[in-house]
């Protein structure tokens, strides 16, 4: 089994909880025991933000403090920003000669996207190739599995087809990668709905615990508990599935239960609780987090190395690609 | 006025004369006064020949041997491989992002060539985008001047449109590419129509001196011109262009229009008078042709400075680029 590992994020802002919970956590596992590359992606971001770049810089800084904070080590693992490795786009041209506009247009995510995005432009040649650049990441690593969330297997399925008909064409050169499937907990937002900085219902993982504290108060919990003296169900209260991420303390969290359904505590009380938790996991996050916000040099250092480490391994991918399509050298 | 040139050639196959009249007479012309970057544009002919990529690399040779051989030089101008100069395809990407799918859709010529190559399968995402490749071929080198041919007219006029719409978001980082139309004598093939590897009409740069004769001799005339005591019209006559070319002697040019007029003179031996002079022009080539193809050493160093030169000034733009966007360095 191939343990070279391939994931990415989109620099488009703060990272909330929900990207903690369902990737980060299991980046963080896996760089002990697998040789991962994980990148901030960022002409993926530029593909929709190019009517106003001007974030992209703060945002690629933002996101590699919310990594480094989180616990990705860049002794562990490669991290680097995709424009730093020009074979990123080298590679996504080569695989272009052999993809069927088909493919593209009628890739299902492609056209979700399009709906997502509503107020923004997509229709440039960029946005309609985003599958191949995302095969290209992936392959230009020879990764053999990538982290997905089930909804982001449509996605992996192109690259996986990728591979296939650029082996078919020029030889065997890439692995069709695998999907990694990690633990993905529910993660609600504010409002109840999937945490999501579009929703304006994030925690993230850079707010201050005064902040935290201040979204979470309000927070909509079980929806039939009017009054503090309705009992509730927690099965149905988004703030108790923050408590099965947070709270790993299960004697508590079984008086906590039953003290909702039987209405012996309130919903405030509760989100205390929580909140104690909360805090616990995040404020050494947090001062990690300040702590490299506050080394410049180290932030350049690790992306200088990490861009090192990547070109290394996707300049001897490329001689394979060179090789194999016959170019002349 | 921006005296950077550049232009470009897809590496299919032996080069013709029509190619040396059309465009590389006025190349060689050009590194005189210019800085001209010459490339062999490889990713172009890979677009259409990916199903067979076995010539790719003989292909980049033979035209680099016709290129050297016609008169370019090293020393004047910068002729290089294009995917040795991995900022062509990041260019691409990045003026992909505002490329709008609609103008690759509409290219008049995008329609032309899927007609013209229609035993090949050119529904390709990379197809679709080769004026994108195009236009970042050119402004990675803020070319002010493109020679081109009347019917590439169009695609330049895209090249522009993508350098202003890139400046438009991102700010003034490129100059908008100017045409320089350059003589193109008319050259014809040995049945009269347009020279074209295509219609196996051509006389080949590389064709020695006994096979020039062999494809002139049967070349087509006046067709009006059925029997030597016909009288012909040099005007009506594809080997009168020729002659136009590569005869400079006025005096013989007048005195054998005369005589194909009064049918003093038949067909064959106007064609013998024009090969001396085809082979006046050809044999130094040729000659220089083989000297360099005995020199595999040579070949690859000029390749390889060359790149190194491309590679400055590209990375320099790229450098611009960078800062326009806001990437985070
Ligand atoms: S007590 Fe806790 S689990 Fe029950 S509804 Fe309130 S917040 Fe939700
Ligand atoms: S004599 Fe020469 S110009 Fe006249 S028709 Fe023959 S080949 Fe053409």
């Amino acid at each position: 089994m191939n343990q070279r590992v391939f994931s990415g994020m989109r620099p488009t802002g703060k990272l909330h909880l929900g990207h903690m919970a369902g990737a980060l956590i299991n980046w963080v596992k896996l760089q002990d025991d697998h040789e991962c590359y994980y990148s901030i992606v960022d002409w993926h971001a530029l593909m929709s933000d190019y009517a106003d770049s001007s974030r992209l810089r703060d945002n690629c800084r933002e996101i590699l403090l919310d990594w480094l904070a989180v616990g990705l080590d860049p002794e562990k693992c490669t991290i680097f920003v995709q424009s730093h490795v020009l074979q990123h786009a080298e590679l996504s041209l080569a695989l272009s000669m052999v993809t069927p506009l088909g493919w593209l247009e009628r890739c299902p995510t492609y056209k979700e996207q399009i709906l997502n995005l509503q107020n923004k432009d997509l229709s440039t040649y960029a946005f309609l190739g985003y599958p191949v650049l995302m095969a290209a990441d992936i392959l230009l690593y020879k990764a053999g599995q990538v982290p997905v969330g089930v909804d982001q297997s449509a996605h992996l399925e192109l690259s996986r087809e990728l591979a296939r008909r650029f082996n078919q064409f020029f030889g065997e050169v890439f692995p069709e990668p695998q999907a990694l499937l990690t633990p993905n907990p529910k993660m609600p937002g504010t409002d109840g709905r999937k945490m999501s900085k579009s929703y304006g219902n994030s925690l993230n993982i850079a707010d201050e615990p005064k902040e935290l504290w201040e979204k979470l108060r309000p927070m909509v919990t079980d929806p039939a508990r009017y009054r503090r003296s309705d009992p509730g169900d927690p099965d149905k209260c988004p703030v108790w599935d923050l408590h099965r991420f947070f709270n790993q303390d299960l004697e508590e969290r079984k008086e906590l239960e039953q003290g909702c359904r039987n209405a012996g505590i309130g919903c405030v009380d509760c989100k205390k609780k929580l909140f104690v938790h909360v805090e616990k996991m995040m404020v050494p996050i947090q001062e990690r987090r300040r702590a490299f916000a506050a080394r410049e040099e180290t932030l350049t250092d690790i992306l200088r190395h990490g861009a090192d480490r990547a070109r290394g391994t996707a300049a001897a991918t490329m001689e394979e690609v060179y090789r194999a399509i016959g170019f002349y050298r």
